[in-house]
């Protein structure tokens, strides 16, 4: 048998190994997709058997190449490859979606070896992207390959990773496509037609194979070319079928998601159970990742008493950030002027990545860069952030450290009208889980908060405001994550005023009003949003018995209805009134917004009066 | 003079008073976007001199083609149109972006010629997707025409439209690139090179026109080209200057959404202020809208007692629906087997779209048919809707009237894992201006809701379940929108709970086991989450004082949220506790998820006792 014999029979029966497996796996879950594992199982065993290069005990080695299943749903294919490679044994392979098990239903980090968690489909490639990045600029040889659906094209994120990889010169990013021709519904748009595939992605300037993706010799030879790929990323193009290998479910509708029917036969079928180990090659380097010092961050300062946008406290903290931290990087969607990235994209241009107008590969890619180590921080409006939603949710789920900032918060924006304000992101980023939202008053309070950031695990949100507002805090001040600041106070208050950001200062003018008019209320900076202070809150309430909280935000979601969810149950006989921006806005200046939408000082002191009625 | 040389003139003519216009209404509005506008002036000339059919006094003609500004920062352009059209005057044009006008920033159909509000980059032409079909459904030759910008090329939702019109064949449907090169902050991905775009987009099955789009000539051809497309969606790609016509600004960085220096003087070097009112080609057809004759709706029932899905409640109404409402239309992401759409497609194949696994051309192709008097239900798995997030804000800015149904809500399907589970769908829809919010606890009220909802304006959500819950309600009941059920009451309940979906039938058990255990308690059903019926739910807190609120939902933004913002304010001295899921779940069966979440029957019954404590 000669050598390349030798080598299309081991992929053979490694694939047919990592079927049965498949299959076993599901049949014992009573749930998952077999069949969407069996149609990439020979790929996957050419990839493992042959191409990647992986040490499975030190999973974190920056030598190591990275595999991304962006069909999360083929997860039992996953499994089976950790078996294989003797990462994970029978028993532990054989718990696959049940209570407490890490085999879940769609791959998270909760495994070692998973780095992202998948399972909407369309975010693998964007998030390999971000990997192919992190490696480069590593100096890392690695490789990353990412295992897509052919169902998954239809995703416009995917065009997002098309055309930022090419863009970007990513020669060390593979797609793998297993086109197996059936979606959960019915048949794909192009079927089995790689060739419309090939000239739609390669007109991205991609690299295009097409291969039959069980023939071992042609998924060999494909893996070697991109291997071989200098500055075009390469996607293997592999017409397979869904179920391969079990005649009663192969190239067969109806069988999206679902264990095979009479799996102990199809495990004859397949040629039985099989236990062979396989060997994988190891890292690409054996470099551990190098430790760059930071040192600590030269905050900028704001003169108090004078006026500043918050999002340019962000852009001089993100550049003061950058110089004391070379783990830092910057991601833009295509609006580093407006959010005030700019700076740091002039001071540190390799660590800045201009996405472009793509929320979705913006965030993806920070999604890929943090599991490299790198301290991502992208932003956009924060109107736009909500196209990344699906995104955040997911990098939520894999436990991604990424932080995010969105600027033109709100109406204050003034003239653009409402498809430009933010009015929904406190409530998508509170939603996410462990996030932590902060929403700075002043410039000075949104530098220290933007250094804070970086070392925050999980999503953490600033939300920046256009305009400029007062600066009220000397630059040395300190703002703890779930922290607040009584900014008014007396032993006589009669309400306790809850702002963030753009509201403070109308809340100091309406505090001042009111005490003019005999009435002393409690004025309080919550710009922790998520966490809040609810004991500074919960005092102020029951020192105050009512609280008047007002946002610039749909009254859904936002602060308001964190302040009540820290209050409620607590407190027993409090008053409560939320300001929010409550009908549609159109276009105006920044003033006339606030007072349209009944969120200035004059609509506060008119609120807090009539919660004294 | 021939015939095209006065062609061309008329076209140069019109492209420089647009420009003016253009000029003018952003000087004097001191914000704005001219320099974006110039380099689409000839273009839009020519659209509007020679190939857009429309009566600007009566709009919503069937035969009147559709003009969509998905690059919608270009307004002036629009209203300096509108203006020569004769559609709107001088003095109404310049109150552009001012307080109270309806030439906002970004257009909104506050301006009767606009039928969706764009400002969000990439949304234009999914809608035009949705447009086109909706014409083409009934039978209408008009035309659906979309400008687009180069930067917004970059968003996936782009690419999502570029396949999918294809895919349906769509040659009423053409995209007018303004390829100006610049984007916000600099050059564009691809600059001028039009080739580029032509290999991508011609790659997805697209007839393409590469033109200089400052040549009247090309410009008034590649028109006549698209108008002659049969079954393939045009794009013309046309090469502009950012700006052109004045030099100071002519394809200049850093001027973008700026008002040009010296106006004045810019508009004596574009040739001075014209007053020419353009002539536009009359509709394609005079006939008005066809009024298809709706019968009653042949309402699904459950027997009370059996067991069945709520997802199968909205299937088969929607099926009936179909039947009933010849105007009902719905677009399914690639899961109608999951999402019970599967019975309307077999039904209705040609009401029916297949959007495959592109959420966000799946909302946009619903807003555009919307437009034209269909009623659009748009449906996939509630986790994946947060894909088309920003498309909902849009919607609901231009005041769509949608129906979007999510199933697999909850950590209640089980073993898939939380990738596919909808645990911010509530708060994401809740947060949608005047949206409505509705969640059945049964298929008979779920098939109740699922009817409503084809006579509500704005957006409507309706979430469903993937599991089986009991039937509780008899199948000729009604539901009405702001409403809620009682289902146990006495006069001696100590706490109420209110549950909604999955909840319901674990708060009734409960309330069984508490009632054993002398706890008198009462159970509200509120299916209508938004608007909430906020006298029922006050009333019960008043008569009980302590408030349990249990929902398959993280914390924030969902059913607790809305009833705690219903009761505080009004309630003097209320208990109140928020059962959601505030672990990530994993794979586990339902019911261990709801009893691994602290939302099962047990975990009700132990939170009642402890609001007794």
């Amino acid at each position: 048998m000669s050598v390349i014999e030798a080598r299309t029979s081991d992929i053979a029966e490694l694939g047919q190994q990592l079927r049965v497996d498949a299959v076993r796996a599901s049949a014992r879950a009573g749930s998952g997709h077999p069949t969407s594992s069996m149609s990439a199982a020979d790929l996957m065993a050419g990839l493992l058997s042959g191409h990647l290069h992986y040490d499975f005990d030190h999973p974190h080695l920056p030598g190591n190449d990275r595999l991304v299943f962006s069909k999360g749903h083929a997860s039992p294919l996953l499994y089976a490859m950790l078996h294989a490679a003797g990462a994970i044994d029978e028993e532990h392979l054989l718990t696959y979606r049940r209570l407490g098990s890490d085999l879940e239903g769609h791959p998270t980090p909760r495994l070692p070896w998973v780095d992202v968690a998948t399972g909407s489909l369309g975010q693998g490639l964007p998030i390999g992207v971000g990997m192919a990045l992190g490696a480069r600029l590593s100096g890392s040889p690695a490789r990353v390959w990412v295992l897509c659906g052919d169902g998954e094209i239809a995703e416009g994120s995917m065009w997002e990773a098309f055309a930022a990889a090419a863009d970007f010169g990513l020669g060390n990013l593979c797609a793998i496509v297993d086109v197996n021709r059936l979606g959960q519904t019915g048949p794909t748009r192009y079927g089995w037609d790689t060739g419309a595939y090939a000239t739609q992605i390669g007109g991205f300037g991609w690299h295009t194979v097409e291969i039959d993706g069980h023939d071992p010799a042609q998924i060999d030879r494909a893996f070697a070319e991109a291997e071989h790929e200098g500055s075009r990323p390469t996607v293997i193009l592999a017409r397979t079928r869904k179920g391969k290998g079990v005649a009663a479910a192969e190239d067969k509708e109806g069988l999206h998601g679902k264990p095979l029917d009479e799996s102990e036969k199809a495990v004859v079928e397949l040629g039985g159970v099989r236990e062979a180990r396989v060997h994988v090659n190891g890292p690409r380097s054996s470099e551990p990742r190098q430790s760059r010092p930071s040192t600590s961050v030269r905050r900028p300062s704001f003169p108090v008493g004078s006026m500043a946008a918050t999002r340019d406290g962000f852009g001089a903290a993100l550049e003061a950030l950058g110089e004391a931290n070379p783990d830092v990087v910057v991601l833009d969607g295509e609006v580093a002027d407006s959010t005030r990235t700019a700076a740091f994209k002039k001071a540190f241009p390799n660590r800045f990545f201009e996405c472009y107008i793509a929320e979705q590969q913006m965030i993806g890619a920070a999604v890929g860069l943090q599991t490299q180590g790198w301290i991502p921080y992208a932003s956009t409006f924060a109107a736009f952030l909500t196209r990344a939603h699906d995104f955040l949710r997911m990098a939520a789920i894999g436990g991604a450290d990424l932080r995010v900032v969105g600027s033109h918060a709100g109406v204050s924006i003034g003239a653009d009208g409402p498809s430009q304000m933010g009015l929904e992101d406190l409530a998508m980023f509170r939603t996410l889980w462990r996030s932590v939202v902060l929403y700075p008053c002043d410039a000075n309070q949104c530098a220290h908060l933007t250094a804070t950031m970086a070392d925050l695990p999980g999503i953490s949100y600033l939300r920046t405001t256009r305009a400029e507002t007062p600066v009220i805090y000397r630059g040395d001040e300190l703002f703890p994550v779930g922290g607040s600041r009584t900014l008014v106070a007396s032993a006589h208050d009669k309400v306790v005023i809850v702002a963030a950001g753009i509201t403070v200062s109308e809340s100091l003018s309406a505090a001042e009003r009111l005490a003019d008019e005999g009435l002393p209320v409690r004025v309080i900076d919550a710009y922790s949003v998520k966490p809040l202070d609810a004991a500074a809150i919960r005092q102020a309430a029951a020192d105050t018995g009512r609280v008047l909280t007002v946002e610039d935000h749909w009254p859904v979601g936002g602060l308001g209805d964190a302040v009540l969810d820290a209050v409620a149950g607590h407190i027993p006989d409090v008053r409560f009134h939320k300001l929010a921006v409550r009908g549609m806005p159109g276009s105006a200046g920044p003033a006339e917004q606030l007072a349209a939408a009944g969120i200035d000082a004059a609509a506060i002191c008119r609120a807090a009066q009539r919660l004294m009625a």
